[in-house]
């Protein structure tokens, strides 16, 4: 049988099970070590109060013939969830309609299944450091990658080439890794290229809850002309902690079509309706739960937890004289690595003289060579015991 | 920007939302009228109260910081599932290893994405009649389909092409839609055909449950030889309900590597670690509840009631003088119009007339014309009521 030739193109072993593998031997060789992770960038607070009220009566309602549901009908959503997550967006004086809205089961399965739609053979716009699914997916699409390139003279937000014409174009903004987010401007840089160019952009959103600078965009439709050029991809994990649960969302407002005239809300529709069958009822109610305004103010006090942590790691660094970017309106703080090292180099040293994780900065690109990425999903006792350990 | 042209050669609009767009409109212009549907291969009984159990135990554990659990880590299953799911399968005498199981959200997912390590421009056998999404996902991929034409000499058990080499084979026993099942020697017969063309079996295990016939195969792998071509692909929602829950799986025998030596495990492993997150730890959960003697047990209640809805309704065609095939080891009915109607015209007068809705077999390809499929997952009442309505 052939197989798609484009899989041997990719790197051998995706970032995070090379991580998780460093560390399982470490651990193998020292049982004792009680080991701090700040690697993925996983949540560590349980889920809120009405969340998990919401998802136990779903559960007894899928138990009870009378208030049993199937399939989700329709497969983009139950109405009640695509309302609520209109709701979400219009509290922010962001208009998007619930008939935009396909509900999914989280932000990493939309960014890389979308790709399905564009074909093979694109030309993908990335940032580099870059969250590794984006290059990994165009890998096995057969798309050529133009880097766009993020350091420290451009704060971590690259702005549009000058030069190459792109078919999609990643943004990620809260960024994972860096932490930067990009001002109204600088996005707006952006929909002006991807206007002219005739590319779609792909906005990762999945960290817009951790901004609260209100100078800042949570959405890229809060930028003149991103509906005729964005979509917009974003999730529970972050907001609502729900990365054990997995539930996400797409916008592809009704303005976006394609050179000849097709609209991207149908061929995504199509892709979804044929290639998945839908979130889980109890889930779709645990995330409705989420949004409602009791469920919204018991996520951003895990939020603000998760804010206090990032507060508390930049202050350490800074102490330590280490510079770092983001941590600020984005649960990554990424640092430069300290004495030149480069960052496996200092992965490995904080494993092994500090039983520290954290996820090497060359993991997501060139430009991540020599920064190191913690996050601030730990808990607050862990936050203080590894930042005294860096420090020791 | 450009798009997948080959998303330009799909039929218009899948067969399920054609039927339910017919349905909305009847019912907008008779809105008294009390439809019973037939139509959607949708489970009506409740969960398993093991599931409902195990599920709310398991929200509960999301809610406490001591028992909280964010990614699926590997994002491939939890070893408690796959292992369960290894023991389900050796407790009919067939040993797959846990190793070998990459739990999903859903069969259709799985036989959708699957592709994506193939590439494009395979060749793929898919039977005729069949379930749509072999079709379309195929489509999508630019391969090319060559119809195995099931009919009533080989009792919709099409045997392997003579000539035409393929990549790809689609295999769905019991069938949907016809609820044909294959003897061990109409599968051995695909096993060498694949052995021999180098294809790889995609096998749709969805409805094994329903087969209480032991001389019949519940799994491709109780064929000698299949470890070397088929992948496996089953799903919770038809054995426990689970449509509206979401959880499938496939197995991947080690034995499975491409022409160039590459283990299609690692490959299909790659694609869902890279384009997918892992299914909720509720839901998984609620599949090892299914699994276990208790959970099994009442989901075996829950398939008696289907076939002996399926038994009613076979009866009731036979009194009519209605040939069909299927309805029994299988949750559907596939009947032959009367008095030569096609398909679409018998959905038209069901629908019109007895206000019954069904699935017409053209939707399922050319040899499915003059066909139609009704399943035996609706609430006995209205299995009962619906063929009172069609004798009379």
């Amino acid at each position: 049988m052939k197989i798609n030739q484009n899989y041997l193109n990719l790197q051998e072993s995706y970032l995070f099970r090379t991580i998780a593998q460093k560390v399982n031997a470490y651990k193998a060789e020292h049982p004792e070590a009680d080991i701090i992770r700040f690697g993925i960038g996983d949540v560590t607070r349980p889920l809120a109060p009405a969340v998990v009220e919401a998802m136990g009566k779903a559960v007894r309602e899928m138990g009870d013939a009378a208030t049993f549901r199937g399939y989700d009908d329709g497969g983009v959503g139950y109405d009640f969830l695509r309302e609520a997550i209109a709701g979400y967006y219009a509290a922010r004086g962001v208009d998007v309609g619930a008939d935009e809205i396909i509900v999914s089961d989280g932000a990493k399965s939309d960014v890389g299944n979308i790709l399905d739609i564009f074909g093979s053979g694109a030309a993908a716009v990335v940032p580099d450091p870059v969250y590794p699914v984006y290059v990994d997916t165009n890998i096995m699409a057969g798309n050529k990658i133009i880097y766009a390139g993020g350091n420290e003279s451009n704060g971590f937000l690259p702005p549009p080439p000058s030069s190459e014409a792109a078919d999609i174009i990643y943004i990620c903004s809260p960024n994972n890794p860096t932490g930067a987010v990009y001002s109204r401007e600088g996005l707006a840089a952006w929909v002006d290229y991807a206007l002219r160019s005739g590319a779609v952009i792909l906005f990762d959103a999945a960290y817009e809850a951790f901004i609260t600078d209100p100078g800042l965009p949570r959405s890229i439709f809060e930028i003149e002309g991103a509906r005729r050029c964005a979509v917009e991809i974003c999730s529970f994990s972050k907001l609502a902690g729900f990365t054990g649960v997995r539930c996400g969302y797409s916008v592809v407002p009704r303005e976006l079509v394609s050179a000849d005239g097709h609209p991207l809300f149908e061929l995504w529709k199509r892709r979804q309706t044929t290639k998945f069958n839908g979130v889980s009822y109890i889930t779709q109610r645990g995330a409705e739960a989420a949004l409602s305004p009791e469920g919204l103010a018991q996520c951003r006090e895990n939020i603000a937890y998760y804010r206090e942590n990032a507060r508390i790691t930049g202050s350490a660094l800074s102490k330590l004289g280490i510079e770092y970017f983001g941590g600020v309106n984005a649960p990554y703080i990424w640092l430069r690595c300290p004495d030149g090292m480069d960052s496996w180099e200092y992965f490995d040293k904080l494993l092994g003289e500090k039983n520290v994780v954290g996820t090497p900065g060359g993991g997501f690109g060139e430009n991540g060579k020599h920064f190191f990425r913690l996050t601030a999903f730990g808990s607050r006792e862990n936050v203080v015991r590894a930042m005294e350990r860096i420090g020791g």
